[in-house]
Parts: structure tokens; C-alpha cells; sequence
């Protein structure tokens, strides 16, 4: 159920301040990670290959990470290049060393073949660290199937209804948006027309807007969407040249730990010629709130999947995108344990 | 383990508010349940067809339910009658609905063939609203088998030890009772004579009594029991027209959610004319303190079964209504899955 | 992967006080064990042959215990001796009762074929009650297999690393032990020369030491330790005439109780004649320090271990005595899984 060859987000770069060393659980695989002298960032397998003790509970020495058990050293490779109480150092000892890329605020892991890891695949963000952006980051925790989320990511209509008390946006379940297949997932556009802004803001901006939303979701499970308010009337299609009031992004990524809990890494900001402090303070506590919106109705229906978990689900027209990504995502799953890189 | 063809008991009627969506599961089925405008009560799949969230976060709409992760709007049959984005909606869209009748201040729900969902299998009992009983409903969960509680119910022998310090009652752990085969259940019947009264009330009865134990177990888990105190030496069997101090009626249902738990809903009281209102405490303390301890008994040994479960029990004298009851569910849940009716 | 013939520590001799009930699970079994009236502690299955009630929820009468659900009594070999409401009982009504002996203020029961239950087989402690010694006992649960606790006592070179902060000793992951075959187990000898005192004591002993750590680990589960504290340059090997310091035992047991859980039981003292107060609570306090870092390094193993339970691990010099003691575990379950006893 989970894509090897791609990049994954461990964290937040914050997560991983110097000195520390951060368990974190990807794919079902176990990391430890840390940073080097320089900065840069180690993930490697969390167990020795000793006794299998966690080396999340390991010491960092310089470059290297001592698995505080028996005492066995690690370089960055994950060649071990210390035994206490013996000299030769046997060339199985040796633990997963995952390729690391820190971009846009974020830690990318590669869980796949190595040889494979192209940091030219890693999607397009924009981090907190952005001087352009007002970015604030944030995670939570779901108890489901990442796969859930994404599905939830690929169709807006349940805007509608699981955050009518936080976005509203009752024209996202009205029409279909337009979907356009890419490389490694999916564009979804969607104009809102003539319509009051998003709950959480209603009381700041009491009119009635333009709307652009627009969203790329990539394999395996990254979310990128900018989304724009004009005043009603304003925006053409196409790139805007509208009066625009409000101008954001948002960046998301859903990563899998186990089949039953995933990670939900995200940002939401104003461009700083729109934003506010106000207007930050409210795109925040917005998803957050909504997010937990999510987290309550997917845990239950990851539930009642797991409860019956062989029984047939309806289609319905919203589901385009949602069907489309699960065929993608399993035809390279279906390819890499093919040994063969998916188209 | 489970009989479907047959009513149970999803709750007392004040769990169910006009407005609320109550999730309930019995026999491994997840339900929700919730009013018609008429106050009529639904009980449907908590499960929509479409992606198969849970229906007890929908929201009421007239007699209708709305799923709230992408609106689809079922009706009190299971249709399902509003699909946003789409105007055909497919016939397969729909999920169980299931009978449902209201009586004696109980909701009970039909798990099995609709067809057969006969009213007048439900079983007599006393409810709350009864003007002529002080009757107090209350309910525990218990983590256990719930056939484990049939048991306890049709062995009267354990009121001697488990509530020894509540109840007492030396005498029932003596002889053996009377024990009347009924169509879907037993009858069970005991005089204790010249005895003291429960534990829980010897302060206000601090004499010697004739008691009268009468009650019936019906298939699945119904126990509704007449418990009666008369003046020593002035009852006779049968009918009685003895001094009558204290005229009882308990109705108590044990629900079976999965294979290790169930839900006890349970209700005690005295008629109006030998009840005072310290009496009607007095029964619901001592019912609700007496069933914890059988809640302690009960999960220890349903922990100890699961831990070997192919142990041998050893038979005793006090188990044949106990016996007597699963070769009767046992032969219903065989008759089921045969396709046919038990006799 | 538990030994049946051998002796369990089933817990301290204050943990079970006259008229007390108390539940233990070793090696899978779960056990109810209450004193006689003489103070001769009964061990017997907790499961009553009738209905698989807990009987460690049973009643003491005498030297028998009831079980508090139906009535059943039952003696301390096991034999049910009354059953309420009738009279004859069936030689079938017996449960288990396993051979017990009190030792050392441990109480060691037999898990095995009680015709092998040799007393002689119980390993030399030092108890709590020993008038020459000062030992204060305690415990702890660990959520692991117990043999990585085993495995933890036998290779004394995790001191360095785990108990940095507690212990200290960077010369016990630097050369081999001398180990030496026992009967059941195997004994591990190593001299310190010329170190400083253990962390946790150097604030009163500042100078340089030569320490002797002698121990035998035994199967299946037992550890006692001598640890001597001579003034540096002042102690020989063998039986030593230096200038003796601190003379202290520590005596441990980590009892399976399932797979995934083992109870410790463990005392540490010095000899009346090298002890002072202060030394005893420091002794306390830093046993009961070290193996918590000890639960936490050997719980996030056993998680380890557990995810990924067929992963190799990379052998060490200092696994010695851990692989030569595994061996000799497997040597027995194996004979006793094939009926015959192991060499």
C-alpha cells in the first residue's frame, strides 16, 4: 500500500534542531535522524544491527550516531566504525542510511532504491522560511490510512459539508472542477464565483468574492494549492488580473507511518502584500480547526473500513480524481514491486 | 455467537433526543439511530455507501439523514435521495435500514430478515414511564461475552458469593430452583423462606421475609424478574396472597456489541403501592452497585476464557438453566445460518 | 520459549501478606497464591474448573479457597472439596497447584512437572532478611521478552553506555569477562583496576578504586552478584585479602510472564560490616535508577524486535555469554518439549 520510490516528509526542520535525534516512523519503516556538523541531516535505520536496539536512543558523536546499548558506532552511511571490546569490524555491520534533502522547511526522505533518489522529484513548495510568504507550519496525527486523506484532498466537495462551520463554500460540492493529469499526480481548478469568503474570515471580509482554487496533488502524498480571493466581478479566468484582495498558498503533506496512522504536515500563508498579522492569525486557527474537522471524520471512517473492510463502495461524480489517484498511485506500487520504474 | 433474528435493545428512549444521531453497535453492525420529525426512530447502517463514513456524524434533515463528509442524503428506508454534483443517483446507492419499535421506554432494533421482524416476539417488561411502577433505568458496559451475562442471569446461585455483601442470600446458592421451559427462553422460580432481607435494605427490613424469585430469560437477553417480599410464614406458592411488603419487577437486557463486550441496560423498581421513595433509591443503588460487581466477576472470567479458550469446564448441578439456554441459542444460531427457522 | 522445570520468583514474601489473594501470571499461567493458616504460601491455577472464574477474586477459608462465583472450594492441592447445592463432586473438580517454597523472603514457585520440583535447585540470594546483609528489594515491570533482560545481565559492557550517567564504568566495555560454565548457567568474573567509584557514589568515595564483579546468571532467570570496592593497588585475584571498602550482593529475578512482559524483582545491599545508612540509600536509589534506563532501552528493543522480528543481528566479541546462554536455554525447552530432561 505504499509507494518506496519517492520523497516523504519527515518533518519540519524545526523538528530537528542540532543535537537531537528524532524517531520517526515512515512507510512502516523505523528512522532515526539527526544533523551533522554541518547542518545537514542523517536518516538512518532506527536499530542497531547488533541487538536491534534503538538508535533514537543513540548519542551523536560528531558525525556520527552511537547506539547507546552496546556501544557500536554508525557513521552517516551507516557503516559501523566502532566495536567496544573488539578491533575488526565485520562488513555486515552496517545499517540503512536514507537519502535526505532539506528544502522549503521541510525534510525529505527517500524510502526507495537510492539510486533512484532524484531531488528533481521532490515537489514544489513553499516553507515557512519563505520571505515572501507568511507560512505558518503545523502537523497532526490521524489514526487512518494515509490513502484517506488523500482522497479527501482530491475532492473539495466535502468542504461543503465537513467544514461548513469553518470554510462554508457550498459551490464546492455544485459543479465538478476541471482535473488535469500530471507526471506524478493530479491539477484540480476550481473558480468560486460570486461568493461570501470562507467562514473563519467572514467577519473581516463581508462581501462577496472570486475565488480561485487551484491544487496539485503529487505521489504519494503531497498537496500544493494556491488559492486567491478577488473582488466579486474582477477575475478572469486564467492568470488573474483581477483586483486581488487575498493571496495564498497552502502546503501539505499526508505521510504514512503504519496502514493505520499517518502524519499531516501543513502550512497555510498570505503573500505579504495581502497578508496581515490578523489575516495570518486567522488562515492558522482556520485549518487547524478545520483539520481536526478531518481528523474526526476520517478516524471514523478508517473504523468502519477496518470493520468490513471488503464491502463495495458506491461511485459517485466527485470521485474522479480520488479514483484516478488510487489507480496511479498502484500502478507504480504495482511497478516497483515489479522491479520496474513505473511510467 | 449471535442470534439476529430477534429484538434488541439499542437503548433506553431518553439516549435518543429529537435531533441527536446515536451510534450504536450490536451483534459486530454498526447503527445510527435518530428521531422522525414524528418522533418515530430510524436505525440505519452508521455506514454511507459511498465511502463509507460514519452516519452518526451526519446531520438530521427532516426525516432524512445527510452524510457529512460529501452529502449524500439517505432516507429513513437507507435510499439514498440527494447526491451533490449528480442528478441520477444509482439504485445500488442505498443502506440497511432496520425495524425498529419502540415500547416500555426501550428502543428495540431487528438485526435479522426484516420479513420476520415480528412485534410481538418482543418480550414483556416494565419500563420507567409505567405509572404504576417506581421503575429507575440505568446501564453499564461490561467487557465481556455477553452470553457470559446470560449465565450469571440464569444462575441465581452466584447471588450467594458475588453479592454476598449487597444482596446476600444464603439460600439461593442451596437447593435448585424451578426451571420452566418457554418458547424462546426459561422461566426460573424460588421461594426463600423465613429469610433475612438483601443486604441493601436490612436496615429498614429487620425482620424475617418470604421471598418470592420469578422471572424469565428469553432469547437473546431479556431477564425481567417479579421479586416480592412477604411477611414470614404468610405466602404460599403459586398465586400468593400472602402479607405483601414489597412488590418488585426488574427488566434488564444485556446487548451484545462484538464478541468482548456488551452493554447492560437495566432498570429496578417497586409498585407505587409498596414503594417510598427511599425504597426506589435504595433499589437503584443496590442494582447498580451489585452489577459492578458482577462486572469485576465477569470481565476476569472472560479474560481468563480468552486466554485459554479450549479449557474444559466442569459441569455442577446449578448450570442447567445455564446449559439448558445455549443448547437454545446455539440451535437458533444454527437454524440461521441454515437458512431456516429454529422451532 | 520458556523453561517449565525451574523455579519462578513469584514475588517478595511483603507482597503476600495472610489473607490476601494474589494474581501472577508466569510463563503464560495465570496464578492465585494465598498463605495457610500455618503462613505456608499456596499456589494454585487461577481459573475455577467450573466456569473459569478468577479465583484470585476467591475467598480464603481456612487453608482452602472459595471461589466467589458459584461457591466451588477448593484445597491447597487443588481438589474442589464442596460445591454448592449438591453433593457429590466429581473427581474431574480439580485445578492446578503448583509446588512452592520460601526462600531468601523470595517465594519460588514450580512450574513444571511437579516430580521434578527439587528444592536444591533454587538458586543461592541473599534476602532482604539476612541479619549480615543490607538488602533492599524492589521491582519492576518491563513490557519485553524477558530473555532481553537476561541477555542485558550477561554482557555487562552496556554499563558503559546505558548507565553512563548512573553507573559510569567505561573499563566494562573494554576487555572480555571471564566466563565460566555452570550447571545451569554460566558465572562472569571481571576485576576493575585502579577506576573511580560508580557515579552515583563518587561524591563519597573520590579516590580510585579496584572493584570485583562476580556473578552467576542462572536459568532461567536469576542473577546474584558480588561487588567489592577494595582501595586501588590493594586487592589480589582469587579469594581476596585487600583493603575491602564495600562488600555488596545484589540479587535479581526476571520472571516471564508472557511474551511480551516479564516482571523484575531485584535487592542490592552491602554487608553490615561495610555499610552505613547513607550507603544503603544510595545503593537504593541507584539500582532503581539504572533499571529504568535499563526499561527503556530494552522496551524500545523488544518494539524493535517485535516489528521486524526476522532481521539479523551482527554478532560481537561480547555476546559471549549471551549466545552460550541462549543455547543452553534452547537445550532445555527442547528436552522438555521431547519429554526427557536436558543434560
Amino acid at each position: 500500500m505504499f509507494v518506496k520510490n519517492c520523497w516523504y516528509v519527515a518533518g519540519w526542520d524545526y523538528d530537528l534542531p542540532q543535537g537531537k535525534v528524532l524517531a520517526r516512523t515512515i512507510i512502516d519503516r523505523q528512522l532515526a535522524l539527526y544533523r551533522k556538523q554541518d547542518g545537514g541531516v542523517v536518516a538512518i535505520e532506527d536499530r542497531c544491527c547488533h541487538r536491534h536496539a534503538a538508535l533514537h536512543l543513540g548519542q551523536i558523536e560528531g558525525d556520527c550516531i552511537r547506539c547507546m546499548y552496546h556501544g557500536l558506532k554508525f557513521d552517516p552511511s551507516g557503516r559501523c566504525v566502532d566495536i567496544p571490546g573488539q578491533d575488526r569490524i565485520s562488513p555486515k555491520a552496517v545499517i540503512r542510511s536514507y537519502p535526505v534533502v532539506e528544502r522549503d522547511n521541510w525534510i525529505w526522505v527517500w524510502m526507495g532504491d537510492p539510486a533512484l533518489a532524484d531531488p528533481n522529484l521532490i515537489p514544489f513548495s513553499v516553507g515557512p522560511g519563505d520571505p515572501d510568504w507568511d507560512m505558518r507550519p503545523s502537523s497532526l496525527v490521524f489514526d487512518a490510512d494515509y490513502r484517506l486523506v488523500v482522497d479527501n484532498l482530491l475532492d473539495f466537495s466535502h468542504i461543503t459539508y465537513v467544514h461548513r462551520k469553518t470554510f462554508g463554500g457550498e459551490q464546492f460540492s455544485d459543479g465538478l472542477p476541471k482535473i488535469t493529469k500530471l507526471d506524478r499526480g493530479f491539477r484540480v481548478e476550481r473558480w468560486l464565483r460570486n461568493a461570501p469568503a470562507l467562514v473563519f474570515i467572514e467577519h473581516i471580509m463581508t462581501g462577496r468574492y472570486d475565488m480561485l482554487v487551484d491544487y496539485s496533488v503529487l505521489m504519494p502524498c503531497v498537496f500544493v494549492m494556491r488559492f486567491k480571493i478577488f473582488a466579486a466581478g474582477t477575475a478572469t479566468e486564467g492568470p488573474s488580473n483581477g483586483q486581488l484582495l487575498l493571496d495564498t498558498w497552502t502546503c501539505q503533506s499526508v505521510v504514512p507511518a503504519t496502514a493505520d496512522q499517518c502524519v499531516y504536515y501543513f502550512s497555510w500563508g498570505a503573500s505579504k502584500e495581502t497578508a496581515t498579522p490578523e489575516i495570518g492569525d486567522l488562515l492558522y486557527a482556520g485549518i487547524n480547526k478545520a483539520f481536526l474537522e478531518d481528523k474526526e471524520m476520517i478516524e471514523a471512517q478508517h473504523r468502519n473500513i477496518k470493520l468490513q473492510p471488503d464491502l463495495p463502495m458506491i461511485g459517485i461524480a466527485h470521485d474522479a480524481a480520488v479514483n484516478q489517484m488510487r489507480i496511479l498511485m498502484n500502478r507504480f506500487i504495482e511497478a516497483e514491486s515489479a522491479g520496474i520504474a513505473a511510467e
